[in-house]
């Protein structure tokens, strides 16, 4: 046992294929193609820890994820080894040796989310991945005007998806910054933690705001009132990233 | 005949598919499948002028071509009526009457090209049309330096591949602007017109200067001495977008 190893991946991953990181039954996740890949690789049955749960279709621009090992392959080395195993969709990024008490979930501290919008009347002619076509046009400067409202320390029950039970609604989100670039908007939301399926609608209201369907400040109304139904609805899957995960 | 009008076109296409804009025997070309399209919608013969030829997969961001028509359909609404009968890679960004001495070819004076390449060392998880993959890493500062030396007005014999006749191979580069946003590195080359492969030489040249194999100060001698075997590869079409046209 004294050759027992903590080691850290930062994956990056197209979860168009996954129901999500999380393992479980009947439905094919990244974790379990991780695990598998690692197994056979390393010899040795593996279990990775992952830092958050992501959603099915949702994709990873920086995962991080910890298991523990004997193996001799030095630890920044299983990058190389594991790559040419796995599927197309997801990649190791890089490869280390952490401290034994590192662990991805209860180490985290916050994470960072990012949505990308084509925001183009017309149909893209180059075929892309991971970003969701919206073809009205979206008026940037109201929906960083709403986004405002949502930075702080709020009661989120009306950005939250039914099907998960947590203990409290009250997230603190620390920024939302949103930018265009051409044709392409980018909103990265930063927070200590996320309720189910928060970002998506949080994106989905930014929307409305946008398409002049709900004034900014109508936000500060549907916080206060914590009824789901007064926000937008959830924007889809595809156009969501986890980017950053902070220790 | 008092009815002609004259119509600009802003096209965007995916190249990928096409054996460039000009109309050829026995290959698929874009101005091939614009020319029916529309001649179909307008029922009656169109021949559409374009400003420029591509190469075979070269793509373009905002490729210009007029033709004259008898329609009665409004100049800016044929954008709606040609969209939905083309082909998904190719979409009519605007269209527009224009006075009857516009030419898409002889009134342009300059255009800009951009070479996209996506550097980094392990695959791409997100399918991506129109990116060059480049593993090995590219130094920026190497590569902006030698950009320099193509700026002016210049023999650039050494970048043009063979195949192509013309009178002169001089031509001016305005101005050559690298950027990079993390793993994407942008290259946008602004002239007065182009030689047979000129940009993708100069591309394939350039990353040459960033992997240092040559040195940026080279540049000078490999356009005084005139020879294409001095020069780099030519950079794969995929990467080449027709971005801009100035008339």
């Amino acid at each position: 046992m004294e050759n027992l190893k903590n080691v850290k991946l930062e994956i990056q991953y197209n979860g168009a294929n996954y129901f999500g990181w999380q393992k479980q039954r009947n439905h094919i996740s990244v974790q379990e193609v991780l695990e598998k890949t690692l197994s056979k690789l390393l010899q040795e049955h593996i279990e990775v820890t992952g830092c958050s749960r992501t959603d099915s279709k949702v994709h990873a621009i920086k995962y991080v994820c910890n298991f523990t090992t004997n193996t001799n392959i030095p630890c920044n080395k299983i990058k190389y080894a594991v790559n040419p195993l796995l599927p197309d969709d997801i990649v190791v990024l890089n490869s280390m040796k952490v401290d034994e008490m590192f662990h991805s979930r209860y180490s985290c501290v916050g994470k960072t989310y990012i949505y990308k919008i084509l925001n183009r009347e017309v149909r893209p002619v180059f075929k892309r991945e991971g970003i969701y076509h919206y073809k009205e046009q979206l008026c940037i400067d109201k929906m960083k005007a709403a986004s405002k409202f949502f930075v702080g320390t709020h009661d989120y029950n009306a950005f939250k998806s039914s099907g998960s039970s947590v203990k409290t609604t009250i997230r603190t989100i620390q920024s939302i910054n949103i930018t265009k670039q051409k044709d392409e908007i980018l909103i990265q939301v930063t927070g200590d933690g996320f309720l189910y399926n928060m970002v998506r609608i949080i994106v989905g209201t930014l929307i409305q705001v946008g398409i002049n369907k709900i004034e900014p400040e109508y936000i500060q109304t549907i916080l206060k009132n914590r009824d789901r139904k007064l926000a937008g609805p959830t924007a889809p899957a595809e156009g969501l990233y986890l980017k950053e995960i902070y220790f």
